[in-house]
């Protein structure tokens, strides 16, 4: 097995209205509709061609204001403990952060996206077309729809 | 800016038929429909409660067996070259992938999934669940679209 360190860097940064973690909507049924702007590095800048074509891109990003992590926490959407990969915190082994947003328009390195939930200045990782979703009736919400459920 | 680098290390492990990259159905209309396991690591174990109810789980690991990127590339879904950021490939400033699997079953610290597209062996570095998808109707899939339209 390969258990070594894989290191990552950034290839850009958010620009968000969030300017600290409290002013990100959180938990149940929370809308993610701010708008915001991937600014990428002016040396990766070639690696957004044809981007413009999809309605709906996967930002991979760093946690990096987040410490340490938390195998069973408690997340905001319900009052029991569940373990970090049943929930999105960001208090996780390893600190990535997964926001699927709309891509509005692009401005040479700047790619104008709707549905920013990270903090502003946040690091991207990655950025990969989104070529499908689930069908609602495949989906299955396990705690979070018995929390929804339990709320009436 | 914080361009410092970010360090991540496996969770676990994939286990898979694929046993090198040929075996991978890639391109136009693949089906990855290949049974597989994430063989979490006994330290990570706890962060697995409740993973149980989701149906589907978003996998991110790393690509361990790319060397290098290519900003500018030609996938094996079309004859023309793309930005990395609108494809999926391997050869990506930060190799992550990501990959969605169907929980079949858990047992202890063995998710046994279908849908698996790694290679056998992949450092897995995220688990997390899958919430929603996109409607198809909202949903556009850029040069992906105009490929298959082109080959009717």
């Amino acid at each position: 097995m390969n258990l070594s360190m894989f290191t990552s860097q950034p290839i850009g940064f958010v620009r968000s209205p969030h300017k600290d973690t409290s002013q990100v909507p959180r938990g149940l049924g929370a809308k993610h509709d701010a708008d915001g702007v991937l600014a990428i590095l002016a040396e990766f800048e070639l690696g957004l061609t044809d981007i413009e074509g999809f309605s709906h891109l996967v930002v991979l990003w760093e946690f990096d204001r987040a410490s340490g992590f938390e195998l069973l926490g408690k997340p905001p959407s319900d009052d029991r403990p569940h373990g970090v990969f049943a929930t999105r915190s960001p208090r996780r082994p390893n600190p990535i952060g997964l926001t699927i947003v709309e891509l509005l328009r692009r401005e040479g390195n700047e790619l104008h996206v709707r549905g920013v939930d990270m903090l502003d200045r946040t690091p991207i990782l990655d950025i990969k077309p989104l070529l499908s979703g689930v069908p609602a009736e495949k989906l299955r919400r396990g705690w979070l729809a018995e929390a929804e459920a339990r709320r009436g």
